[in-house]
């Protein structure tokens, strides 16, 4: 049987056009809308529609009535009239079970919509980084994780995050499991991720905290954010991507997320 | 004193066009370029004027004159007429010392090409990472290291030389070797390069011969081109980037590599 190949690119900008509509894809996005999203679908959350713009997000809630939560962030910080921020623990089930939320993030919507012709595309964190591994070992296709990255430039975490989840799937995959899918074929971008996250197994939260992107929250007074976005495998959840509108679902388990 | 910044791109594609021209910069292509431009420095070459077509190489070769050597390779392998290729150990005293070296290396020259308004312009593989971190350490400027990378993807032999390099560069500065220079910032792709580099440092052959690109050179019959590319700082010379025509010369040593 033939391996599956596992391909890692360490910025959204890097996705290849040409081949990412054949793949089965996980977007990181660990600080933090990866983590939001998990944490909003695990709390009952029915659907994440998603906005790269503040305006939109605000209109697209306007024009949808009872039932809505309107979140996300521009530069760390809630908007203006926005009901929540981007802080994980802030969507519990008494703020967002069985809501619509309405959620602008720049990069994480960005590097969805750049795999939106994909296959299979899951939205991924630390948090959930064993489920969406799971994911994407039932699937049949190549996998490409895409980190989401930082205003075009590497973010550690994210890396950190892409060599967990191949890691994971490759342990799958030789194991036999997922209905026996063979083994797997790792790009040197994702050699080098689980190596990085092999490096940091005992203490991956060191990673986060040291990050740009870490320490740019701390200094906003959101370190409690940085350690909730560190925990590996706290949430059983995985953010499936649909389109039109372009939102994200829950996964319903093993082989049901059929794109 | 204000840090200085190490950052490093995964790619030669992801150059910050923006930033570069203020940097020193080094390129780093382990498999083979950078090696080889290193040898036939060593060796006694006078300069490699650096050509990304095969026929550019020829035709300038021809209006050369005596002591000119023609180099490169294509697909791996040595061009028809051609008088060396691109493995190493090829580029020994008795070919190439007193010559002008034609080298014709596709993604290499383009990723020099791409560097060519920077400050100051090394050539590295890991054969000489320790000079070229000490020349990078003495100049004033930001650092950025820039992986070659293969086919507009990242090369694990490449992200390893970074991790290398700006490893030995911060240990420098922070030393406050190189007149007291300093402590160094690294980005999050610099910390990850020397994360994965701290992995292997036991054994970075490893990472070689399991990168792609080595696994597709002992292919081709070239496994002996591969160790010889992976041993860190056997050799001591610094390639800098000269323009007008763009060539390569030795660096003198400590502060004499000024652009």
């Amino acid at each position: 049987m033939a391996k599956r190949r596992i391909e890692v690119v360490f910025r959204r900008q890097d996705i290849p056009p040409e081949t990412v509509a054949g793949r089965a894809c996980a977007v990181i996005d660990v600080l933090r809308a990866g983590t939001s999203a998990a944490y909003a679908l695990a709390a009952g959350a029915g659907e994440i529609r998603l906005f790269r713009h503040v305006n939109e997000a605000r209109e697209a809630r306007r024009g949808f009535g009872g039932g809505a939560v309107l979140a996300g962030e521009r530069g760390g910080l809630r908007p203006e009239g926005f009901d929540l921020g981007n802080s994980p623990t802030d969507f519990a089930p008494e703020a967002v079970s069985g809501k619509t939320l309405f959620f602008t993030t720049t990069n994480g919507t960005a590097a969805l919509a750049g795999c939106a012709r994909a296959r299979f595309v899951a939205f991924a964190g630390l948090v959930n980084a064993g489920p969406v591994a799971g994911a994407l070992a039932r699937r049949a296709e190549d996998v490409l994780l895409v980190c989401a990255g930082t205003e075009g430039r590497s973010s550690a975490e994210d890396v950190l995050c892409a060599g967990v989840i191949a890691g994971k799937v490759g342990a799958i995959l030789h194991a036999g499991g997922a209905g026996g899918a063979g083994a797997a074929a790792l790009t040197d971008a994702a050699l080098v991720a689980v190596d990085f996250a092999r490096f940091h197994q005992e203490n991956p939260r060191r990673v986060v905290r040291a990050s740009d992107h870490g320490m740019r929250l701390a200094g906003l007074g959101l370190g409690s954010d940085v350690d909730a976005c560190s925990e590996v495998d706290s949430l059983d959840v995985t953010p499936v991507l649909r389109r039109g509108p372009l939102r994200l679902v829950r996964g319903a388990g093993a082989g049901a997320e059929e794109g």
